[in-house]
């Protein structure tokens, strides 16, 4: 069990600094007829390559363009919120690339990462929404693949409360050392360490790396029931939450309509979701770590957390794209 | 008054073939204090060079980009109608080139202009929605700069019935010189040429073209309120229609939620509009040209013509974004 934060470090510029894969969304709403056709994991992340990437989109219905990827997904609605967030991630010299770092600098997250030049384009995914609101994502990496260490900035990473990564990065070698390095160095400047396990299946293709990773690097867990079930490869959220609960000093597992299970130590918060109507779920584990850690790195209860939590997730799933299109300041200050 | 269509001429590949400024939107909501910060005419379209383009977008919120342009919008929507579309006009051989023939093409619209090879970027305009739903458009239009003469198919155009041309293109010489050159084409070939006044800004700074060419080349006129009195430099309505009616075959005036006025000869039919929430109005006037040229080309009245142009307009307007996002199909099939 790693440390907790040093309250002796000095007050960080910022709350959370999010590291993950830089990408634009290309979503559209399709049929399941279309999921099946394609053969594709529906509500599943898969990765795909540039033949794929283009095979896919050919047959694609006419998509919106937003910028997207999960840990800065958590960075914008974060600051949305209120909080104070930095990004680290890797766009390419290109139009989306652009469009990426107008997105996410607009919402005000500090995002210092140089641009990959002469190589892979910017990243995109697919997102096929279907009726009942669920997402299918087929993700091409491009310029995602060329994070790693060198791609850290330290300054930023000593000077947040938080540092917040996805466990997609897990898929890529070298952004699986970036990670492990950031942990290390933010726990050496009495900073906390988060991460999101993403995905089940990306938990089942690194399962011992992860529950390595969770056991010895991290301060506070998100997961949902799948991927919590995955890491601990057993059949009920109750197995996993006992596990979680010894293996980690702060969870917190989302699940879905039925809101979120906080864990500290014994005690155990739950927490219901905000009503909305689902139009699209993407992205709605992202928002909801952005309000949890907004609310937690400005000293609020667990309960807090939690709420702030599955307010931020509402306004999300009910449009499309996975960023807020509503400001939630006010109301996120009633809960304070 | 050109002559009208050809009876003895083939049945055409396509019922409408657009011409004009091929653009990719980058939408975002504003409050009006933003609008008058940056000293933009609110509801207008302004011509920006690239500096600008810059200036506008470092301030600009988050945005979604969604492939747009008049013309091209007219062609989706009726696409999606039912009607056979081809569409001609210049993106770059980018990114968002890329964004704009996938989406034209996802609907159904042969687009067979060659992108434009290391020149200008992609056009882009930033639209700006207020919360009245009124839309402030920003337009670069790097690639369609190149958009001439030479980029006429002549044989698309010989087999649409009907060539609809945006007023936009009279921003640039060689663009209303391929406009003219289309017309003759059409005309050549036994079929109807039709234009949309775009913009009561546009109409102004080419009063005297745009009067000659209707006056010459058009057979279907579509303008709202504030354009056709700009062209014939009135101050009502009732006296624009009446010098309109004698100098164009088929007219249609929209005027918002007032519905529309179809002229033919000493005729006027009065449509209403569909009733619907406005949330943001771009790309209304493309959509009603759709749905009226779709019933047009179907053989339909002037009134399913016009009533089929209000659920078409209805529905851009409930919705971000200049492209249909529900199936009308069936709704469409109710009016025949």
């Amino acid at each position: 069990m790693p440390a907790s934060a040093d309250p002796g470090a000095k007050p960080p510029r910022f709350d959370i600094v999010g590291i993950g894969n830089a990408i634009v969304d290309v979503l559209a709403p399709v049929d399941d007829a279309f999921i099946r056709r394609h053969d594709m994991r529906k509500g599943g992340m898969t990765l795909i390559d540039a033949a794929r990437a283009e095979e896919i989109y050919a047959t694609m219905p006419p998509a919106q363009e937003t910028s997207g990827g999960s840990a800065a997904n958590t960075c914008a609605v974060a600051s949305g919120l209120g909080a104070r967030a930095a990004y680290l991630g890797r766009v390419a010299h290109d139009q989306l690339g652009e469009v990426f770092r107008h997105d996410i600098g607009a919402v005000g997250v500090h995002f210092p990462t140089a641009p990959l030049l002469g190589g892979a384009p910017t990243a995109r995914c697919m997102i096929l929404v279907t009726p009942d609101g669920q997402r299918t994502m087929n993700t091409y990496l491009g310029a995602c693949v060329a994070f790693g260490e060198a791609q850290l900035d330290h300054d930023v990473i000593a000077d947040s409360a938080v540092t917040y990564m996805e466990g997609y990065l897990f898929d890529e070698p070298a952004a699986q050392a970036a990670f492990r390095r950031a942990a290390a160095l933010a726990h050496a400047a009495g900073r906390q360490v988060s991460i999101t396990l993403s995905d089940a299946f990306c938990v089942d293709r690194h399962r011992a790396a992860f529950r390595d990773l969770v056991r010895t690097h991290i301060d506070i867990l998100f997961a949902n029931e799948a991927e919590i079930c995955s890491l601990y490869e057993v059949n009920t959220v109750a197995e996993a939450v006992e596990l979680a609960r010894h293996e980690v000093p702060l969870a917190a597992i989302t699940r879905s309509e039925d809101g979120s299970l906080i864990l500290r130590g014994a005690e155990t918060v739950s927490v219901p979701a905000a009503p909305t109507d689902v139009v699209d779920t993407t992205g709605a584990g992202d928002a909801y770590a952005a309000g949890f850690l907004a609310a937690l790195t400005a000293g609020q209860s667990l309960e807090t957390c939690g709420r702030l939590g599955s307010l931020a997730a509402a306004e999300i799933i009910s449009h499309f794209g996975a960023r807020l299109q509503r400001d939630l300041r006010q109301e996120a200050a009633a809960f304070a």
